[in-house]
């Protein structure tokens, strides 16, 4: 935490195991949150698109929420995604996400209808945060066009950052356009625009961002924090390096099969291959090469 | 209907009414649904696009199916929406459509993923007939790629209807590309197509065509039924330009401020207006300016 109530470093959209009936696992999730803190992360970004939130239904979420207060997980790591299609459910799942301590909450524009004008996705946002009416809420908005189809604009950004300061205090950047994350940081100073992809965060570093929220971090926690503590001078470069490289491995397959699947290797729990539809596991042949291609790299990595 | 459990003829995707405070206006919804069967319409599709389905949370739409129930409306003449992002979501919803008695649901595909493939859409589709397990179960599948960006493909309708014959029997066809839906009843006869704008149904009809599920039916519904009660001929030609004439107009707007808009004039009441973000009301000027092109379309309507 750079502030009280702000997030920076590395964040995990922490990957949600399911049982072989397709149930959330809800003790391997906790434990799983708790293992991926020990491993460097320093929140975690619970109900992200790699969560397969949406693929959740409130209910779940709210029990997994209570899950992780019971179990003792800071609440003040926890940034979990609240926003959905429906004004109510985002509503109830932010006031749960406050319930539970939550440091901030990452807020997905309603995303059924397309071609919504700014003027509705800002009375979505204000709405919620009426609604909500809690002094301690801290919202970033989650921009991931390629997914979502609908995001926020840039002028929305500023407009919603304006009228709500101290609420609406940063974004997470998944549009894979790293200079929407760089006009936000270069116009406002403050505002903690994190990247959704590590292979901006170095650049992002370098102009004040607060760091990033990646699906990585479920698979390589440890060197990403390494990257956060040393970005700088030639050992910046070099972690940066192998971080990318991973990445860039990670990036020729589906993301959130390839990272169950690298989960599932390291545990040796073929379940967490388990996902909802319309997701499916990695195909077995797509998995040993994948496993084949970050061995290679971490024998390289070994040597180097 | 044409055969127990199939719908054929016009449905309304059903507007649902707003309180000022954004809450579902049930004793509306349920007054307009009767209304809009006493204008004629054979069905009613409530949960649809255009009754902003998904910005309702699946508690008010279990509500909604209670109040249905409670007031009388015949079970067999609801075909409801149940498809969402979220498979236990999908579930509820549809075993809450079979305990309401409903004739069929309307299934969207989950539509948060992008890029899903086909095999990923046969197993959501699946998973939910498997665990709804309801022999009175009639899927319609909800093919709209323009909002929902994830669609059925021809093959994957093929599939589906050859795998749960009986069960998956039909579809709504609102792509806006007429060809999907001639695709459809020229290959398959006897699989209830039904096209999502009722310029294309005339078309349709003649090709065996079960009807329409159109928007337009919150507002247009006589003219609609008339249009499905004497299509051929002279006289068929005749309500088909007026209805089309009525369609051109209306999709000069935004469809669902539009249609809630036209409603709120007829009813002299403002409150129809309400919409939830992020969508919202039609701006005045064009709302008058709607009426004005929709005055003269009558008044040609009573000359002719």
């Amino acid at each position: 935490m750079t502030a009280a109530g702000t997030f920076a470093g590395v964040l995990a959209p922490v990957a949600t195991p399911f049982k072989d009936d397709l149930s959330v696992d809800t003790d391997r999730f906790v434990a799983f949150c708790k293992q991926l803190l020990d491993e460097g992360c320093h929140g975690l970004a619970v109900f992200g698109t790699t969560s397969e939130a949406n693929s959740l239904s409130v209910d779940e979420k709210l029990d997994l929420l209570r899950a992780l207060k019971a179990a003792g997980v800071p609440g003040e790591k926890l940034m979990p995604g609240t926003g959905t299609c429906a004004l109510p459910d985002t509503v109830r799942l932010t006031r749960a996400a406050m319930e539970a301590g939550a440091g901030g909450v990452l807020l997905l524009p309603p995303f059924y209808f397309k071609k919504v004008d700014d003027e509705g996705l800002y009375r979505a946002a204000t709405e919620t945060i009426r609604r909500v009416e809690d002094p301690q809420l801290r919202i970033y908005l989650y921009h991931i066009p390629p997914i979502a189809q609908v995001g926020w604009s840039l002028p929305l950004v500023e407009r919603l950052a304006a009228d709500f300061p101290g609420t609406v205090v940063g974004l997470k950047d998944s549009s894979g356009d790293y200079s929407y994350t760089e006009g936000v940081l270069r116009r406002y100073p403050g505002f903690a625009a994190f990247v959704g992809n590590e292979r901006f965060m170095k650049d992002a570093l370098e102009l004040g961002g607060p760091g990033t929220i990646t699906a990585s971090a479920n698979v390589n926690a440890a060197a990403l924090r390494k990257l956060y503590d040393n970005w700088q001078g030639a050992e910046g470069e070099r972690i940066n390096d192998a971080v990318c490289a991973f990445r860039r491995t990670l990036e020729q397959y589906p993301t959130i099969p390839a990272v169950k699947a690298i989960i599932a290797r390291r545990t040796g729990d073929p379940t967490w291959q388990n996902l909802r539809p319309p997701l499916r596991p990695l195909p077995e042949e797509q998995a040993a090469k994948l496993y084949q291609q970050l061995d290679a790299l971490a024998a390289l990595a070994g040597v180097g």
